[in-house]
């Protein structure tokens, strides 16, 4: 026994030394936490910004806490992450915000709206301007966090087979268009579908419907709709696309701090980190585009289009506002942030990129 | 002895249990870095950008990374920074690489270029078109690792007592404007000075100068500028001011990688938060000036005058690529990226906001 008591002693002190030479403490709990995303294996952009979340976690725990991400191949619900987390199935999921909008309204709110704020605004919004509190107020009593997951920058209007010259263009205009956006377009008298992604092509190619919208170059390169349709349009519908990150509560509160810091910084800088490598492929991809397809036309909705849609957009959100009173705290807090960091956009970027030669 | 080697085994026993039982290891070793910032104490904005890297740090590594921050009123050297990290006084700095031009002339390209990059195209340019890798070869032979620290967004381009309508308003113009910009303005003309802080508002007041530019809205309200001069245009020489964290490389390699890795992102996430707390700053102050003070005219130069400065701009470029290889290649990398980036920046958010009704 006292051989036995000296070598676990022996021992111990051998780990221990161990540990204090070196930062892996063997002995320390590792972490391992599962996340689901809403994408499929290796979706690019989308699929790295939870990859390099977890690989920056993973670095600077020094192996404390690991999470292992599953795509929808592997739990077959891509729409299904919020429940997924909120049931503890998963500890955490990547996904979007408003793809929760049938399940808990105000979810809508938090990835992008109809003539929004812009990703810096939004940010802005975010981190400064009390769009945290009001998301974890929606979020909150489901046993969720949510953070901001990954921007794509302002999406494109989307590809269309003909121009869009009045509002009269838009009347029984086939479009895959899906959510808040395809609602907005259906009161000026288009007609908004969602048709799965695999078979979106074909559907442009065929004429079945007239017009789509993906997101931007970063990801329609590889759809290959700049083949097949000749008019490209700049956004108004999803001006600063923001996915989130959400994270299960009782799991986050078993977390060490230091382990929530880092989750915390992780996921705040991955999310960042998404909006640049957007903005990188969305200028080498349409640089790409333009070369191999220089007939492309970028067209922009006239004044008259726009300015309908806005009053469209202005009535929805009207019925939103009367429908529930936090929905109205939420879109009360974005027009007034809006109103004043809109006016700063137009001094700053906005006025220089005008201002220059062409 | 054998009793006191016991007593020492029985007490490194004990302090190991405490390490294995709670996340803080009283044994491991705390690292207190030393961080020389060019602001003065409490300076908001700038200064706000150490201190949340240091906050992000400490919490991430369950405090064994410590970094205290001098400011200039402590160190007494404001634009030397890079000398106070190269030689290991410091640790580490935050300050703006274009400060050393002097010492060091490839450092200007690393802040923020007249007509050159806007914030989210710089941070592109760095992180996904080479620039990272060129500031490594500019700062690495000075054994200086240098990283983004935080960006003020488009700065204002100044306080004018008249109108600008044509170059010929430029000439003689007595305008404080420090820098490369400075350079820009007396090619067409103009007379830059550079004043110290504390003077400029009486010399604008007081007609010693026409017209100065400071930052933009979220740090001129301070200086009160707003009060005395009619005019405040849009900004060209100075898109994205970029300002950077520099690291000691001994002190980097003596960091464990988790560490390394820490601080790696808490300087990133503390670089892009600045962004956005800019971003939000210059909206909330903006809002204030332009209601205390509702008069004040926002200006943009006009084309012709904008066209002449570009000019210029060029014209010095073409002397600094000639100058110096690096130089060329620095220069050469940021203009094949503008081009393909500036694209998509029109395309995106500059087409949605010009899109938009008044």
């Amino acid at each position: 026994m006292s051989k036995r008591f000296t070598l676990k002693r022996l021992l111990a002190v051998s780990v221990c030394g161990v540990a204090l030479a070196n930062p892996v403490h063997a002995a320390e709990k590792v972490y391992r936490l599962k996340l689901a995303e809403s994408w499929p294996s290796n979706f690019p952009i989308f699929g790295d910004a939870p990859k390099n979340m977890a690989k920056m976690a993973e670095a600077m725990s020094n192996g404390r806490l690991k999470i292992t991400i599953d795509s929808k191949n592997k739990h077959k619900s891509a729409l299904g992450i919020f429940d997924l987390v909120r049931s503890g199935q998963y500890d955490m999921g990547h996904s979007a915000s408003y793809y929760y909008k049938g399940k808990v309204p105000n979810t809508l709110y938090f990835t992008t709206m109809p003539f929004g704020m812009t990703a810096p605004e939004q940010y802005a919004w975010f981190y400064f301007g009390g769009g945290m509190d009001l998301m974890e107020k929606v979020y909150g009593e489901f046993g969720v966090l949510s953070f901001p997951g990954g921007n794509t920058g302002n999406q494109m209007g989307g590809w269309f087979q003909k121009e869009i010259n009045s509002i009269e263009d838009l009347k029984g205009l086939k479009m895959r268009i899906p959510g808040f956006a395809g609602e907005v377009l259906a009161k000026v008298g288009a007609k908004p579908t969602n048709i799965p992604a695999g078979e979106l092509y074909t559907a442009l190619e065929r004429r079945t419907i007239d017009a789509l919208e993906w997101v931007g170059p970063s990801l329609d390169l590889r759809m290959g709709f700049h083949k097949i349709a000749p008019y490209y349009y700049t956004g108004w519908h999803e001006p600063g696309t923001e996915l989130n990150f959400m994270v299960n509560a009782r799991v986050w509160k078993k977390l060490p701090e230091d382990l929530q810091a880092i989750l915390k910084v992780a996921m705040r800088t991955a999310a960042y980190d998404m909006y640049i490598q957007s903005y990188h492929a969305s200028a080498e991809n349409w640089a790409k585009m333009k070369s191999e397809f220089p007939n492309i036309q970028v067209k922009t909705f006239p004044k008259s289009v726009v300015t309908a849609l806005q009053k469209a957009n202005d009535a929805l959100l009207e019925e939103k506002r009367a429908s529930d009173p936090l929905a109205k705290e939420i879109l009360d807090s974005q027009a007034r942030y809006l109103e004043k960091v809109r006016v700063w956009s137009e001094i700053s970027d906005n006025a220089y990129l005008n201002s220059l030669s062409d």
